[in-house]
């Protein structure tokens, strides 16, 4: 019997065992629906939605340009301005969030400064760092989940010249948060060679009183640099675009590394037509919103410890081996986080639609039948 | 009187009483129809055709996956790998053939080595030298066009560790060809240390024996680097695609440098489709040689000399001051080149399609009616 016919008869008996639900028939029914549509997507925080309808409409109409060196990146930091209130010289456009955090790194810890981080955290920042001559301090997260941001501080003040602090607010891969006001403190307090990259790639998802946008400080500090997204909220992970907002003087010191024509025409024209649809953002929230519920509900079920999160992904035990749980996801065609070490006992999953978090669910409690999980 | 219609009015009445044409009313009839399309963009040498339909259809077809972080790299190097008959690990793709410049400088003359390049040449690969502490040594093209490998090769010997010599081939903004053998000449015989970064943005437009590409270099030579790009005659100016081919051992210290996903969804896609596509190819060099010669035509009657080109551009004679010339032809709604130092006498044109290239001549031959070049 092959594996995969194996498996799935074994679920299917199992379910039924269980209490004669009938769920998986229902699921393997519905396998060969989704088939065409290909996996189910769960390991790379991406929006389960798409991209906003006026953003497809946008690249449809706009593919005549497609052949001309991308225009239209003053129209779209205007729009920007407009959306968070600040002059169009403190933004920095990128191909993504990544290559704001590429930028800043390469400006402002090469040749030879220092980048304090948490462990786990995001790993671009650390690797744009790797080939340079930046010693990285990484400091262990608390308990739950924050930075630990005194011990952090120490390295700060410990290091000669330039220190770079990257806090990613809320974190990935834990879907934890820093509270603000501990951030605000040591802002204040920081010699002007600190520089803080904040990276608020989840801000849209944050729904926590303690938690606000680093932005505040932008005015007055040149060593604030906000890292934000269109891959997430707005779904446009594909097409690559993101920002920084930092003071005008720290703008053009990270701007000047930028890749030319860094946000390509789909970019610029996408991004436009999105900041111009609150609709989809609200429905990409709300959708997030359920499907974590789905989830938590499972997990809770199970009795799976969870990392409970403020963004679209949950980090959540899973009792086993990564590997061959990941391995076994992928033969019932749904995608999980990689390994995000040192939580090698946790998978990050990231919130698809209810639809897929009900399949997923549905999978997840037929493992825990066959002992998996 | 307005400028614009003062300009309109003296053109008619220049043209017609040059010989009863009557050629600049037909120019001005056309202009309300050719308004919503925008200017006559001969600016910045990208390919008047657009993209290609198949990759115009592919990214269509592939919008729903526009929200998922970037697939597909393996199967578009792939497709490299058939075209170029080179192994997948001498690739390395970029956001343009612009990114695999900044990464090869980056990566081979950062932090301290000498960038050895002509003058006037691309800006691009300076520019990202810029920021770091790479000796920079410019050496003028000879007569002709062609870079002066003697003198080239003399600052190669002089400089001190690493150097990285950078060959636009043919050179942007002269559109001149530095003739192969030469070149190989002195990769044949140069010291490890010395890295040639090879840009070969227009090879596809040459038609000249004594040109070939530098790629034969690869398999042998960790110190050659061949770029390639998909903005010219594929069109894909807007969508960022280029590539290096190098040694793997090369390839992996420049793809070190990259932005993480820095070749976009849209970009794969239709990246992968334009390869599918050789008619458009040929299209795109057939309408690229008719209205060259339009162009040359035009200049030849009017006695403003140009540089022969073996690109998609054409650097020619205006007789009067560039800013002048540049600010009327936009007024007449025609975008030509940017200024190139130390070139300040000339204009890079580039070539549009042939029914773009006879509005152009139709112009300049009233501009010369008014005595502006």
């Amino acid at each position: 019997m092959q594996r995969r016919t194996f498996l799935r008869t074994s679920i299917a008996a199992g379910l039924v065992g269980a209490g004669g639900t009938a769920l998986a028939p229902r699921l393997l029914d519905a396998a060969p629906h989704r088939r065409p549509r290909g996996p189910i997507r769960l390991s790379s925080n991406e929006n389960p939605l798409g991209i906003s309808p006026l953003a497809r409409q946008a690249i449809i109409d706009q593919m005549g340009d497609a052949n001309r060196y991308p225009r239209g990146r003053g129209e779209l930091i205007e729009a920007l301005t407009t959306k968070h209130g600040m002059p169009a010289e403190t933004f920095v456009i990128g191909a993504g969030s990544t290559e704001v955090l590429k930028m800043a790194v390469q400006a402002l810890a090469a040749p030879s400064g220092t980048l304090v981080l948490a462990y786990p955290t995001y790993e671009d920042a650390p690797w744009y760092a790797g080939p340079f001559d930046i010693r990285q301090e990484e400091v262990p997260l608390l308990p739950d989940g924050a930075h630990d941001l005194e011990r952090m501080q120490e390295a700060a003040t410990a290091a000669h010249g330039t220190v770079l602090v990257y806090l990613c607010n809320p974190n990935n891969p834990t879907g934890t948060l820093t509270p603000s006001a501990d951030v605000d403190a040591w802002i204040e307090s920081a010699p002007e060679n600190t520089y803080f990259l904040v990276d608020e790639a989840y801000y849209d998802y944050v729904r926590d009183t303690r938690y606000w946008s680093a932005l505040k400080w932008v005015p007055d500090r040149p060593n604030v640099i906000v890292a934000r997204t269109f891959s997430k909220v707005y779904g446009m992970a594909g097409i690559r675009l993101g920002y920084a907002i930092t003071h005008p003087e720290t703008a053009a010191r990270v701007r000047r590394l930028r890749v030319r024509n860094n946000a390509n025409h789909f970019a610029i024209v996408a991004g436009l037509a999105s900041l111009r649809d609150p609709d989809f953002v609200r429905q990409s929230l709300d959708v997030n919103e359920r499907g974590k519920a789905i989830l938590y509900r499972c997990l809770d079920e199970l009795g799976l410890a969870y990392v409970p999160s403020h963004t679209n992904f949950v980090m959540h035990r899973i009792s086993g081996e990564l590997q061959a749980y990941s391995r076994r996801m992928r033969e019932m065609g749904i995608w999980v986080g990689r390994p995000f070490p040192p939580m090698l006992d946790h998978c990050r999953l990231s919130i698809g639609t209810p639809a897929e978090m009900e399949a997923f669910a549905e999978v997840l409690r037929s493992f825990r039948q066959e002992g998996w999980v």
